[in-house]
Parts: structure tokens; sequence; C-alpha cells
């Protein structure tokens, strides 16, 4: 018996129309018949690997131990990248060795054993899809309670991505805004325990625009109003009630955001 | 044992990118390992209760006895408006109180007993996403068999939303556009149950149009041709076969119709 | 004891918004509890039957043997169009006979039987929605055990979409794009198993543009830079690494695309 939960996420690049994601759950079923399979997004835009890994960092704490996921944003397929087993205890990542694993596994405590997938599951695999027939494969069977391991040899190092960390000067802490959220939210890369004071008496800047205080909810500003409060993944975030903050502000992933304490 | 049939359906304006529906799927999956989970939608426009409210209403009647759908569409999470579990007999609903559940509660009787979601499932559930630490483990529960009113006190009174309702006036009915769905289709509020003549001779009028006879499907006009017919849940709706009859007319919800029927 | 496998998929033009895609997998799940429903898609643009069936084709080969695919897209509906369940050995086809199955059932080896689904489920089948009131049911029984042939009477003679096929002059192929995939990849209708001479010398021509042989995948050209590929369901594909070929190129479905072999 195993541990898994034969969960498998799917995470990828890949859109709606087309028989990319389709054809990955087929593969899946035929080699886990009772598999459960759960889209985190296909939306991601084309080769974002830093909304994947946000996305994916987001959603992991809320699947039960020994859900597997599959992220596939692979531009670099066909080429020398590695493809990779990871086994970080509660979860399981199968995908592209790009870096986008990076925040989930120092979520999860960097305790964790990295694999190739070097088997093969069929004899001439597409260069162009190993979404297909590669990763889905792999998934299913650690899902179905093969070893991360029994994939292939143990890889050591894993590419990582650049990820702008926000800095405390003095009384500010100066970071951006992480992504926007289907609503407009501006979420930051600020995490709110970075705070030391109270959170009623802070201001956050963003341009030219200054927010008194972080208030718990949307609906605790007007209508139309500019609010800031901690997102439900525990970030600093600028939402604007019932509307865009985005378009509002014209900020995107990169505007800087200050958080100024007060004295 | 008990009668739930584990399936929880999910109804949001939460989109297709971020990291919130999987959070939602992976706590119910949690709870519940065994739960069928089926997304209604999560395409509602932001914030967007009618919509959200029709598409409920269209979706019910076709689930199995025992199904509970989680509907959450919540500008005003984190303030004090309520969050309900309703029992309707074979359906059970999970969400804020908004008035999003009207128009399938008088669908099916409006016999219902609310309960207030006084449960928590966690120490310090987000302010900002009780669709994940609330609605997800409540609709979860009762899918697993929990009885609605063992989440918390009964609540007498429900939010209710304001709507449009067709009035005759002799021989004519005037209602309006309930909304626009995928393809451009114009469906009314008017049932088709308050014709009270032959169909084939009424006279449906949007702005200045002028439409001769509800016909059958779209296969009975000529492409490129405007023409009405009853819709799959019994309103009369303007269509353009082959075509969006939203583009063609500059009609959108709330665009008047009338039906004018043969004296 | 049947050989099926319990999964249905869907495949639409139905869109993500509406009640349409709910629906249909209510009545799957109320007449087979146990159903594996899996979306191929809602996203084909309104009644585009070639791209439906090029999906299809693209999807079927990954499915486990048993499985149903219900492909709605449906203009006919209400009309004399016929209604159709496929026996086509490993797979079930189940939709309107509108010419979407031909190229998966040429796939598949033309061994099919193909039944009109003459049962009924309601005593008033909507006449706009046989989606859910005829399809969805009808796939659900297959996908349980029900034998095609006891949907209703044989029929011999499917609609064909005509398809524009590749001709061979000389040295040359003449092709066209089939489809543009959500990278903006251009998908040729050249199987690459047409061409003679080496991959890597031979040149393909889109409008003024020429592009030296067929490299392996996306990686093997630089950032930014146009090139030729095999992908993953057999054929020519002109992309644009981490970019959209289709924009670059101001091509679509019908482009002509040529192969030139080497002398």
């Amino acid at each position: 018996m195993n541990k898994r939960s034969s969960i498998v996420t799917l995470l990828t690049d890949f859109g709606s129309t087309d028989a990319f994601v389709a054809s990955m759950k087929g593969v899946i079923l035929g080699i886990l018949p009772r598999a459960v399979i759960i889209d985190i997004s296909h939306e991601i835009p084309p080769h974002d690997l830093r909304r994947a890994a946000q996305v994916l960092e987001a959603t992991i704490d809320w699947f039960p131990s020994g859900t597997v996921h599959v992220v596939v944003i692979d531009p670099g397929v066909g080429t020398n990248r590695a493809a990779l087993a990871i086994d970080a205890g509660r979860a399981t990542f199968v995908g592209p060795d790009n870096g986008v694993f990076g925040p989930a596994l120092a979520k999860l405590g960097d305790r964790n054993r990295a694999y190739l997938i070097e088997r093969r599951w069929r004899p001439t695999p597409s260069a162009t899809f190993h979404g297909r027939d590669l990763f889905a494969p792999a998934g299913a069977e650690i899902a179905g309670g093969a070893a991360p391991k029994s994939m292939g040899r143990r890889i050591l190092s894993l590419h990582q991505l650049p990820w702008a960390v926000p800095q405390r000067k003095g009384n500010q802490i100066v970071g951006e805004v992480a992504f926007v959220d289907h609503f407009g939210n501006l979420v930051t890369n600020i995490d709110a325990d970075m705070l030391r004071g109270p959170r009623d008496r802070c201001e956050i800047r963003i341009g030219r625009r200054r927010i008194r205080g972080i208030t718990e909810s949307y609906g605790h500003a007007g209508r139309g109003r500019l609010l800031a409060l901690v997102e439900s993944t525990g970030h600093v975030e600028v939402a604007l009630r019932e509307g865009s903050a985005a378009a509002r502000l014209q900020a995107r992933a990169g505007t800087v955001v200050r958080v100024v304490e007060a004295g």
C-alpha cells in the first residue's frame, strides 16, 4: 500500500482549446484509471514561469498529502533541460527543470529530493510535447504509488529563477507587485509578517497614491475606493472595491510598492 | 448511510488563472476524498450576482438529488454578510447571503431551510477568501453526509435581489433580455408558458426589429436571419442563425423585448 | 461486465460561462454516477466543425479503450440532421451527424458502425439543446455498458466535411495551415511521413518566408526566430521560438505552406 492520494494536478500554459490538456488526461487515466485529475490552471500566459510558480506556491498547501503536481511550462522542450520528479514529502512535483518549483519547494521547507525522469513510456516520445509523453505518465505512476526515485538518477542542483525580494529600509518596506489577479487586485511580494507596527497606522504607497492603513477585507472600503489588505496567502494587496486596482493605477507586475510604518 | 451524491458543484467569478479555484478543490478533496467536483462556471463577470443566479437556476434541475452547489460571488467577504448552508430538499446551496440563490430556491418550491455557517475549520480563516476557508469545507462536509443544520443556527430571512418581471398588457407581454449567452443569443425573462395564442402567429419586437412567429430551432431560419424560439430552459429567445443576435441588434441584458400575440 | 472505461469526454463550442456544459455533466452523473467526465474543450469557436474535428483527431489516441467521446457542435439542432452513436472499436463517438467525426474515424481505420440515436430520455426534449437531452444521456449509457446499437437503427452513410489534401508536385509538397494553436504555432496538414528526403535539408515556404530545414524542437532556434518542426501529432509545423508565428507571418488556417525537398 502507498500513501498516495491518487490526485494529480495539472498546471500549464496550454490554453483550453487545443488537444494538449486532454491528451495528458487521457494518458494519466490510461495508466491510473482511479486518478483524480484537478486542473490548477491552463491559462498561465505562454512561457510565464513566474506566474506559474506563484500559482503553484499559492495552491500546494490546500491539497492532501500525497498529491502529485504536474507543471508544464516548457519553452525548452526537446533541448537538454532536465525532466524532474521531486519528492518534497507531502507533495511530489513533476515537470521540466526551469525554476518553476522554487517557491513551492522553499515553502515546503526545502527538504526534498529531485530525480531525473529517465524512464521512457514510448519508443519515440515527441520532441515537442513532453507533457503528454513524459510528465503525464510519470505523474500518473507516482500518483499510483511509484517512488519518484524509480524514475531515474538523483539530481542535486536545480534551475533557479531570480525573484525580487522586498527590502526593509528603516521604517519602510520596499517591494513590488508580484502579480495582478483576475479581479485586478495587486498582490505584492510583501509578506504581512514583515510588518512591525500596527496595521491600521501604516501607509501604502504606489506611484503617487497613498493608502492609509491595512483594512480587513474589500467591504471595509467604500465602493470605488482603493484599499490595502492582507490577501489569502498572507501578502499585502492593493485593491479597488468592486473594481480593478490595476486599471485604476495603471499598475502591473513589477510596479514598486512601499509600506511606510508609523515612526 | 446518507442520501448525498458526493457531488459538489462550484460556481464563482474567480476566473481560470489564479489559485482560487484549485485551492477550493484541494480543500474539498482533503475533507471528502471521494468528492465528485464539477465546475459550473468560474467565468461569471466579477461580482455579477444576477448572471450567477441565472446560471445556477438553469443548472440545478439536471443534477442528481443530493448535489451540493457552492456558489461564491462575494464582494462582501469579510463584512457581516451571512454565510449560508441552505437545505432545499433535493439540493443544498452553500455560499454568502447575497441573493444569488433566490431564483434557484423559487424554482425548487421555496420549501427550504437556511442555516448560518458558524463552524470554523481554521483558527484564523482568511478575511478575503471564505470560498476556500468556509464554503469549500462546508460544502465538502455536507456532500459527505453532514446535515446543513449542523453548520449553525437557522436564519429565517435571506437577502433578495430585485428582478424585472415581465408584464402582460392586453395582447402584449413586455419583458427584457435577461442575459446574452456564449453564442450571442438574447435569452429573455419571458417564460414561453406566458403565451396564450399560437406561437407561429405572435410577433417579437426588439428595438425597431420585428420577428414573425416563434420557430422551433435555429436551423429553421435562413443563415444570417433573425429568429425567435423557446430556449432550453423555457424562455423566449431571440437568435441569429450561426451568428450573434446581440452584435446584430446591439442588444444586451436589460434591452426591452415585447411579444405581441395575435388579436 | 463490459469493457467500457466509464470515461466520457466532452467537446463542444458552448463556452465556459453558461449552464450548457454543467447541465450535460449533471445529466451524465444522474445516469452513471461513476462516470469520469473529461473536458476536451468547450472553447471551439462557435460552429467551427473543422477545428473540433482536428482537436478530436489529435486527442483520441491518448484515451483508454472504451472511452466515449461526446462531441456537440450543432448549428443544425432541431432540424432533421441525424443524431449518431458510432461504435469505432476502441472508442465510441456520440453527437450530431455533421462530419466532425470524419478524421477520427479515418484514423481508427474506418471499421465502424454508426447508429441513429432514436431513444428518448425525456417526453419533450428541447429542440435547441440535444447536447443535454440526447447526447449526454446516450453517452452516459454507452459509457455504462449499453451497446451503441441499442440506441437505434444502423445508418450507413455519414455526413462528410471537405478537407484540403496536401499535394505532391515533383520535389514539392503543397499544403496549408490546418489550424493555429494556442501559442500561435502554424500546424499544417502535411504529415511528416510524406517527406522523402533528409529533414534538415528541405525548405519550408510560407508567403515570402523561407525556413531552412526541419529542426527537432522549439529550443533549437534562437529566441524570436522562425523554425519548422514536426509537432506532436506528426504534422509539419511552423513556429516562432517563444512567440507567435501566426502574428509574425499574418498567417491563419488556409494559408498555403510548401515543403521543397532537396533535389
